[in-house]
């Protein structure tokens, strides 16, 4: 089987992403961050989905971006709740954190060297959420590009892939695509501010973007969520 | 003043580059990344040129590469010894450590985000020493097309530049030029494997390089190397 390097934060595309990698037939190498994140029920999360698949191996990677800040989720700026839709999409959010894909995407290509795996899989997507600028599919690209003139991988002429399945895909699409590939849903944790049980806040902008996705899809999700109604 | 993200490893090449930084006239952030490389003595260089410079602010950043090995850096693969240049352009080197430049710059991207900042510094050239894939021209301007693509600073319009002064210097070019800026080259330490008092082993690729720079720049070096006939 044919190693990959897939991220994992434990969230539903992160979750959906896992899925296509081992639907497509990859051994899955999964790489979760902890990068001093608020919402750390996600790092469960990713525990319980790489349990859920067996994978090859699983790494939780810790680097600290709270010594940087700028970020609602590693500092103490409260997270925006309650927004529309259009609100979400006319700036970037302040629960962007600086470059923190590319040194995502960056550690998850430094495994893949070590591994001899020229398959990284990523769960960004663009669609329904536009104000992340390193969620783009020219952003992927870009990486794609980097990562062929950093390794030796590259250098060799093997070409190393950046694999971002849900790149083009809304939210509705994706909670159908992983609903269809039988992925853990009721495992996943996707809320910027969970209570201390890790239940979903239901308010914030990655809550009211999954339950749109599952009302859209026409399907129920099955995590918990503190606010009754939104559920 | 113009602040700049400068990453700072406390070597030769990444203290001419801080010189060139502040000859530039700009206000320096450095940045150390402690990856667990086993030459640790050159985390107390990087703090002795910081403070020699009185930088703006100094960030060593721990990140723990050692979790996935693959280079003589961070794992117990012996340093190679005595190998003579011809030998060391053959291939890429033992002491390659996978992914390293693309963190590197990929944390020097989220602070300079935070700051601000459109400007980072790195010490990477080519010349003298081509076996590391991520040392090249080419990378350094695709890593530039990707900061400008991933960060808010790129899409609103301003350009986030990737200053590689000594990208195309051999190394006694940059002992001239660091000589001529009155780098502190005395605080710096290259070696890949000193002895306990920080000493330089005076045979690894990097004594070796380093050597024969001041001998071709006409100068002598100022560190203390345990291999007298080296020094």
């Amino acid at each position: 089987m044919t190693p990959a390097v897939v991220l994992l934060s434990g969230g539903l595309d992160s979750t959906t992403t896992l899925a296509v990698a081992r639907d497509r037939g990859f051994d899955v190498h999964a790489l979760t961050l902890d990068y001093g994140q608020r919402h750390r029920h996600e790092l469960d999360a990713a525990l319980r989905v790489a349990r859920h698949y067996g994978v090859a191996d699983h790494r939780i990677f810790a680097l600290d971006l709270r010594q940087f800040g700028g970020s609602a989720l590693t500092s103490n700026v409260a997270v925006p709740k309650g927004r529309a839709l259009t609100e979400m999409n006319q700036a970037i959010p302040v629960t962007y954190v600086p470059g923190r894909n590319t040194i995502f995407l960056s550690i998850a290509l430094a495994w893949a060297e070590v591994l001899g795996s020229v398959d990284l899989f990523t769960g960004v997507n663009a669609l329904d959420y536009s104000g992340y600028p390193d969620c783009r599919p020219e952003y992927v690209a870009a990486f794609e590009q980097l990562a062929n003139l950093a390794t030796k991988a590259g250098v060799s002429g093997r070409h190393l892939t950046v694999h971002a399945p849900l790149i083009a895909l809304g939210k509705a699409e994706i909670v159908q695509l992983g609903a269809q590939l039988a992925a853990p849903f009721h495992l996943t944790s996707s809320c910027y501010d969970p209570d201390i049980q890790g239940r979903a806040c239901g308010r914030c902008d990655t809550c009211i973007l999954r339950l749109k996705g599952f009302k859209d899809a026409g399907l129920v999700d099955p995590i918990a969520y503190l606010d009754e109604e939104a559920s």
